[in-house]
């Protein structure tokens, strides 16, 4: 990647070189464009540096663990060091365990299946289903949407302290929204849930891939998040943090490579001795090139330097919200308003417009690529939206007429490979279409609105 | 990949090309050795046409689901198809779910936490740790580890039978042990299990690679699989089967993707609406290029024909059988004896020696990659070794000293990438090495057996 010295607050840096930059697309319109991924927020497009990476080591791929060979020996050293690089990369405390899995979903599901019995749990109605859903085995207490940060720790504090009984408790919340793209307070809440006697998760998905997360800082006792936001795209998440849940929860998964000892009992039964390291809940062979990717990604982002990419994404987020703020019709989506500090994630309706209408024309006319929807957090985009919390999800949903209240809302995402001209583009092509209207028909053909031809 | 014309049986076709083939490996007697995979049981080299076919999407890699962008509606479409196509090389019947998973050991897993909560299970002693395993909060039957495939029938049938009460039930079998590559008799399995109101799922981690697994011909219910074993690396595994339990049962992860509908009740709570497709399953956002990668490999295989690939492997599966039996210090381990039908992979021990120096020998003096230890079927293994059932697991534990009964065994296994040179060098050097000791000393360091230096 290479860094230009910065001129100016316009152009702090070059983006970092991702694959996919090249890529043209046809246009609904005639001619082709190249493509405009501006929904990293769900998924990132691979680090050019991430791929090399994967591609030299690929011939070297083994198995590993009790593999006797040198390719063996060497991908087994390849994926323990990658649980290194990412507790140096979170700044993990001593003692912290790294697991790999698949993805954030993942990581919070087995963190929900380790906590102790009697653990209640505190989320906020806020959250993406990721850390909304996985506790249902457990006692759940979903806080309402706060309008501030310190409303958020307000309300968790009162929580916390109203439990009954006053037992084990967990706090799951995210870094920054994957909605409204503004940050949590973070330090605070874990402040708040240890003075009560809770422990906290941060959901670092929309988080880890624009900011430093320091785990020892932020004192939070778990973190997780996914490869495929964090320009890894190769099936990994992680799960970081505390090794006591962890250790003596059963296995996430039961199978080979967990177990260290398996044999028959006297009764006819199997009696198991699990291992008490990160491999306890990594069951089956692991996802070694995945590991290695996220790895990659996070020595990638750490020597491009976060100031830098930091300020290089400021400047994107301002040129989309000083842009938007000059098209009326657009309504911006927000918990904590315009001041709070945000990643480059943004929803947004255009008032008199079927929001996946507008999304497909984005698509089809100027060759960028958003998402429409409730983006897998339906009671805060309904809440953010003031519709109706009966009203029909994201899937396959008649969304709303024109000139009707819209169910689903657009969301533009970007990161580290995105360069200003996608940006620009956007915001052009939003102005363009709320002016002069689409140049094509839309319509829904199995879940997915498509030109009309 | 080219076929040639056999001349004759020795040169059926030459091997599918593979990732890692020009990879050299240096020797702790000096210079330098194309390296010789034969761990394939553990985790295949990825196919050349695999991974040219990740390296021409990685660049179109997009969200996937409600991404309105064009590589995001690319990105959907190559996963969906993805589906399409493993569903079409397992045979699948109409109606049955493909559900992407990580691994067999994950795909099991998901159908343990799938099956009616008053379901037994019925499983061999001699299954892998990941079929093994998954069941704990069944109720298992752990059947003795049969003799002849015929005994495994009628051992299944027997219990079957027998079961109190007689109520829903289970089987799950191996299609190819991971140690002995011995099949078993899926077909009257599940024939048997059908006769006595069970159902079955097959795990085909071992058989998939080396055979073609007909679902609707061999009448089981489920088929799990894994892509590292299947030359497709890339963090993903199938299950695939009937619908019914699995639309039934909680989802296997709560998050997005999974759930359609999320709302806040009156009350507090959240209300999920969940699908009833394999999304109910699979929460989060999915391992695209995994998923993808597995297709890319079924592919390969279907056209690459079964029956040159099957008539090629026997081939080296005598080659090494052969070998052996001309060193009367080899012994073969074997459930069902010398003219059971079988896949390319063996495991054996050689008196006189410790295997995991044998192993170590193999790799360092000869750049040969073979697995030592238990394979994650310790009970299996210990009955083929007759040694004490309470003696230590693989992980870390002391191996038997020279001249004492072995505790860890030796596999060696392989498949559509190997050429004849791997087996033939593998044969030549086990002869090398018990009759000429290894020329080198090991010793065991942090679990692992490496040349002493």
């Amino acid at each position: 990647m290479s860094v230009s010295t910065a001129a100016s607050d316009q152009s702090v840096c070059t983006p970092l070189a991702v694959l996919g930059r090249d890529v043209t697309v046809p246009l609904v319109t005639g001619g082709e464009v190249t493509y405009a991924a501006l929904d990293y927020a769900a998924s990132a497009p691979a680090l050019q540096r991430v791929w090399d990476d994967v591609a030299a080591y690929a011939p070297y791929y083994g198995s590993v663990h009790r593999g006797a060979g040198y390719l063996s020996q060497l991908s087994t050293d390849l994926f323990e060091n990658a649980r290194r690089t990412v507790a140096d990369f979170l700044d993990c405390r001593a003692g912290d365990q790294v697991i790999f899995t698949r993805s954030t979903t993942d990581s919070l599901n087995l963190l929900a299946r380790a906590i102790p019995a009697d653990c209640q749990v505190f989320v906020f109605e806020t959250e993406h289903h990721a850390s909304l859903l996985p506790w249902q085995d457990a006692r759940v207490t979903y806080l309402n949407a706060p309008r501030t940060p310190q409303q958020a720790v307000e309300t968790l504090e009162r929580a916390l302290a109203d439990r009954d009984p006053y037992g084990p408790a967990l706090v799951c919340v995210t870094g920054a929204s994957n909605v409204t793209g503004e940050l949590w307070p973070v330090r605070e809440l874990a402040a708040a849930a240890h003075a009560h006697g809770a422990r906290i998760v941060l959901d670092a998905a929309q988080l880890a891939p624009h900011h430093p997360v320091s785990v020892a800082d932020l004192d939070v006792d778990w973190v997780a998040f996914s490869g495929h936001k964090l320009y890894a795209p190769f099936g990994s998440g992680v799960l970081a943090g505390r090794a006591d849940w962890l250790r003596a929860a059963e296995p996430y998964l039961a199978g080979g490579g967990a177990s260290r000892k398996v044999t028959r009992r006297e009764d006819g039964g199997v009696a198991v001795e699990w291992h008490e390291t990160a491999a306890r809940h990594e069951a089956g062979s692991p996802n070694v090139i995945g590991a290695y990717a996220i790895a990659s990604a996070c020595k990638a982002l750490t020597e491009a330097g976060w100031d830098t990419l930091v300020a290089r994404e400021q400047h994107l987020v301002r040129t989309v919200r000083e842009g938007l703020a000059e098209v009326p019709e657009v309504r911006i989506l927000s918990l904590f308003g315009d001041d709070a500090p945000r990643v480059g994630v943004l929803s947004f309706v255009v008032e008199g417009w079927n929001s996946s209408h507008f999304a497909a024309a984005l698509s089809a006319e100027y060759g960028i690529g958003v998402r429409d929807g409730l983006f897998c957090a339906h009671p805060l985009v309904r809440t953010l939206l003031g519709s109706d919390p009966q009203t029909q999800g994201e899937c396959g949903a008649p969304e709303a007429a024109p000139g009707e209240k819209s169910l689903n809302a657009i969301r533009v995402s970007f990161g580290a490979g995105t360069p200003d001209e996608h940006v620009q583009r956007f915001v052009d092509a939003v102005k363009e279409l709320v002016a002069e209207g689409a140049k094509w028909q839309y319509r829904t053909e199995e879940g997915r609105c498509v030109p009309a031809v």
